[in-house]
């Protein structure tokens, strides 16, 4: 039987790395095999074409180039990883897929979202998540966690607030047209109440097997 | 006033970096400004890309990250050099442009013409050359040449003679059907004759200017 595939998608900050590891028990505890991965990334060349998108530079990048960027990393996943995974009948949790692209590149960086989709087409080939999980929540809460880190920030966290306001508002757009598929969840909750949500969302998918 | 695109394609060992030089000397006399670049790379971000690209690799690389890829690097180098040194007047010379992922990636990897069309609108947004010459000569003759130089081959490099029989049929059925656009020159005469032929062509273009 095949698999399903999740996505789970939100702003820098939104708390999406706690939340895969603990779709992923959950999945387990269900009997599933569960496979996590990430894009941009999730092969070993896909990984080698993240790092260009998120080192910064002084020469910069344009739009079109980190859009083709993106999209050149995912064929390689869908192809190697994604593709396989789900015809085994694994469960695979990808964190960001196509909808953090139309999200960063298209309400980020404002290319057309008609462009982008003419892209996502070409690559895809018909594959879309059976469910996107949507942590939302402010952007200045998202980015008053990630400065704690106090890492060095990548090429996309350095952006500034309007950036990622019109990220979370594309994002947000994207789940009212997609319902059934986009799953809105609070982040801004306690993890507890956190987790509550997201096991409604994948008893769903468990139910629907 | 605009300046001149000029692209340089051929298979392995068609003898085009020694062109190059003669092409940018030839259009200095006519006291043209002539900026050389090459594909995949030209920028920065696009050397990087090359080198993904070039690099053999044990885990593969599908045949769509290979042409997003290629995109990817031509969107950087239109954006940031192709285009800025037209606007200032200069006269472009570019070892290799899309017609070469057309006839690499077409004709050698399989991929639809139809499918590459479609990106290669998508990026070029109607940038074509005002000349493309395509050094043409038989695979056998330009693999002799390529293994004398004794280096290590590059992924493309170590495909097999009847990939490069077909991205040969493909440069010149793209010749055929654009014969204003695309020169052939037959690059298995003597370097004089060879020269002789390119000045025809130039000529031509600041004749046309």
């Amino acid at each position: 039987m095949k698999g399903k595939f999740i996505s789970v998608e939100g702003i820098e900050g939104a708390g999406k790395s706690t939340q895969i590891q603990f779709i992923k028990s959950y999945l387990e505890n269900f009997n599933k095999s569960v496979i996590v991965t990430r894009e941009p990334g999730g092969t070993p060349l896909g990984e080698e074409i993240r790092e260009l998108l998120l080192r910064p530079r002084k020469d910069g990048m344009s739009d079109n180039t980190e859009l083709l960027l993106m999209f050149a990393a995912r064929a390689e996943h869908i192809k190697q990883v994604i593709l396989p995974a789900l015809a085994a009948g694994k469960w695979v949790v990808c964190d960001r897929f196509v909808d953090a692209t139309f999200a960063y590149q298209g309400g980020g960086r404002g290319i057309h979202e008609q462009r982008i989709s003419s892209l996502s087409d070409w690559t895809l080939d018909g594959l879309k998540t059976d469910l996107t999980l949507l942590f939302d929540l402010p952007v200045q809460i998202g980015q008053q966690r990630v400065n704690q880190r106090l890492l060095e920030k990548d090429r996309f966290e350095q952006e500034k607030t309007d950036f990622f306001e019109k990220i979370r508002q594309c994002y947000l757009d994207r789940a009212v047209n997609e319902p059934e598929r986009i799953q809105i969840i609070d982040a801004s909750q306690s993890i507890d109440n956190i987790q509550q949500q997201v096991s409604i969302s994948l008893n769903k998918l468990l139910q629907s097997v």
